[in-house]
């Protein structure tokens, strides 16, 4: 059992109001400093057996196909040793 | 000026529909062997000058009172040196 980690994040030349509005909201809520926010997405996968070359090439197809939209996205994949968020 | 990453995930014991969803359609797009998918939220922060103790602290109490529901999801504060999702 390996996790495999997929970030996706809108490629930097696209509009992200997400981001922006976080981005906004935080002199209001006292924290300056901060001088960008990109907002995106995060996938964790549980890759079933030994994470093989194939399994990971794999999981770049599910991520080019089914996780990202490649005209507007970009995407990370890699394998998660620690455990991730927590 | 520096990057500080913030990964927000639903807590395990939360349901997560939209990690179901993709996981639903892993089989029907020809993948298998994936056991498990989790969504969640990848949050870029471009910090002014130079990242202090002081400043890491305060995106940690971002992360914590804007950026994540801390009774439903876990967050993990890390800078990033590569450039994330490319």
């Amino acid at each position: 059992m390996a996790r495999v980690v997929v970030d996706v994040m809108l490629k930097p030349e696209i509009l992200d109001p997400q981001g922006k509005a976080v981005h906004g909201a935080l002199p209001r809520l006292g924290f300056d400093g901060v001088t960008g926010v990109r907002q995106g997405k995060r996938f964790e996968l549980e890759v079933d057996g030994e994470l093989t070359a194939e399994r990971l090439a794999e999981v770049r197809t599910i991520a080019e196909t089914l996780l990202s939209n490649p005209v507007i996205e970009d995407f990370a994949v890699r394998v998660d040793e620690a455990g991730g968020a927590a």
